[in-house]
């Protein structure tokens, strides 16, 4: 049970999807639903992995945005602190008491700046991503300005294509200028292979992360012949952390969708070739429907539609039912595919989002279940802190 | 200016994106920024084309999710109120005082009818789609409870393959239902054809609303035959609003994206084969992004992703630029195809968001500027509101 939110003040329906001591079926759609047991199951695993392999997790924030299950991550699965991807979502956390924070992007505009380096005053140790010798320099002056000291890795580009250095002689070249700008510590190095996290083949996500450790690998030798060894080297999601932790050069994960896994993520393999939805990891997110229309025998709609989830990695699908699917999505429906006209008016369906991260960003609630009662509701602390 | 927010409780970064009275050049990124010049010429020119066809104009809220879009609508536009597709959204505008509102959906759930029945209270009319016999007890007998009058449109799946009954004998049995169900009255018919919106070509799309338009003529002669005749005959789009208008059978309009424009539906062409965002409609809002990372030389990373967007119908475009190409999304992050590397760090680009509606649902503010001032904030209103 979260202690931060006032129940007594909110409105079933127009403020929240429910309240703490209902029953499943009283919820309100669409919404967000947790499965406690699943999700507990799944943070335990990871923490349970992470400590068998001497790896520090760093969960990310940026999947959930929610201070709850960061503190759930943190208490059962042994989480270390958090990693997000905006400054607007680092001072959620901040002010949350989080005590280690990393940025895992750049931040250049000049009044972002000025916050990140306002950030260390919660009493958290505050890293950010560097990938341009010039932000060095911003960074190093906010800092000296605020009094505070802010902690860098570079940014390795690994595969994903996106922001990142891509040769070890730029992040010496980097780490070099951190190490000696005033009120900035070099703390190591930041390689998230995104690039390779959705591909299904487990054989072809291994020849990209095989890839990606050798060149971390080589910016750490690099590294270290000019004294300045990495502290941490940080990076691996759901689809890879085996890989970062059996790596020998990663000693910090940043996994995040594995505490409540999608459709996107469920589809890609294991090393056995079984998808990782059924055996490694557990659905745990559900966005709750209910059918509001049936007027066509074999098509039901349904109240969750693109107001209520992305469809960017693909639709969701129906968990636990064969007899209906969820075939096209429109603002605010979703038109199931119902062939032998089983379901009815207010029947409620769980699906499981195509991508969690972005879905979880359009809701304000997580309405926490447990053997059919809603035990909690969490905000989505950080929900559109995109700024 | 809005009157209801309080500014000076605002931190700029954290909580909102700008102030007013601020340069348009220190915005805060990712946000959604209104050209405020072009919004009201929108509205005004859909105000004066739906007076000139002697239809009423029933802005659609469920785009925007503002209520001071909605007022500048009715202020500069003429429109006589509101439709918007879920409770939660309804109760957001009858609060704000709006008079006249449709739910352009069919509300089933029980908790969901109450609060429906209870709207009339805030001195609005209430109107509601129903496809289904059943429906009409429920809505009856909550009105009953309440003390209130609900309205009800007969909805017509004329080629949306969603919600709507398709046969105009099924209409006239709701019709007749509703017109005997105590404390509810028979208002008239929702017939939105969604699917052709969203068709480039006008003559197809003309092809289509003809047989849409035949179908709600035959359901409107059945419903006379019996002495039924609806008072409001109500649909129509962006993509459609000039066949309804001609139709001699509607005489409500429901138009929304015309204020915004978005880059799908610019695609869409008008009878002399334009674009409709090259003459008929002006881009008015724009997702404004910042570079934040240009560690590749032809690539530009900006700060706009999944989480400030849904790219279910497209990525954006970049407005105003042929040099530069947003060609990719991930959460945070949008890639920047900048072949000659005209773009540097922190500048700044207007996206024209692929689907406005979703998009906007992601935001909680809407930054008003003109001439290169920020004038406005405006709430989303609504955001979220989709139970």
């Amino acid at each position: 049970m979260n202690a931060h939110v006032n129940f007594a003040d909110l409105e079933v329906g127009f403020d929240v999807p429910a309240l703490p001591g209902m029953n499943e079926a009283d919820i309100q759609t669409p919404c967000l639903v947790l499965d406690l047991n699943a999700l507990e199951r799944n943070i335990r695993k990871m923490g349970a992995y992470a400590k068998a392999h001497g790896m520090r997790h760093r969960a990310h924030g940026k999947m959930h945005k929610s201070v709850d299950v960061l503190k759930l991550q943190m208490e059962l699965g042994g989480a270390i602190g958090v990693c997000c991807q905006k400054i607007s979502e680092a001072e959620v956390f901040a002010r949350a008491g989080i005590k280690d924070i990393l940025v895992s992007n750049q931040v250049r505009n000049p009044a972002k700046i000025d916050r990140l380096a306002r950030l260390p005053k919660y009493g958290a140790r505050i890293i950010v991503c560097v990938d341009d010798r010039a932000n060095v320099a911003e960074l190093s002056a906010a800092a000296q300005k605020h009094g505070t000291v802010l902690e860098c890795f570079v940014e390795i580009d690994c595969g994903a294509g996106r922001c990142g250095v891509k040769t070890s002689d730029a992040v010496v070249e980097i780490a070099r200028e951190i190490s000696t700008a005033p009120q900035l510590r070099f703390a190591g190095l930041q390689a998230y292979q995104g690039a390779m996290q959705h591909i299904d083949s487990y054989a072809e996500r291994k020849a990209k992360l095989d890839a990606a450790i050798a060149q971390v690998t080589d910016a750490v030798t690099a590294l270290k012949a000019v004294g300045l060894e990495p502290e941490l080297v940080s990076g691996g999601g759901t689809g890879s952390y085996y890989f970062e932790s059996n790596s020998n050069v990663f000693n910090e994960l940043q996994c995040g969708s594995y505490a409540f896994m999608d459709a996107d993520y469920g589809r890609i393999q294991d090393k056995d070739g079984r998808r990782i939805d059924q055996g490694e990891w557990e659905n745990a997110l559900f966005l709750l429907t209910s059918v509001m229309s049936h007027a066509k025998p074999h098509l039901a709609v349904v109240d969750a539609g693109l107001k209520a989830q992305s469809v960017d990695s693909g639709l969701p699908f129906v968990f636990g039912r064969d007899d209906v699917k969820y075939i096209k999505c429109s603002d605010e429906h979703g038109v199931v595919e119902d062939i032998d006209g089983v379901l009815k008016v207010n029947d409620k369906l769980r699906l499981v989002p195509g991508h969690c991260d972005p879905t979880c960003n359009v809701h304000d609630w997580y309405v926490g279940v447990r053997d059919g009662k809603v035990e909690t509701l969490w905000p989505v602390s950080a929900r559109g802190k995109a700024y």
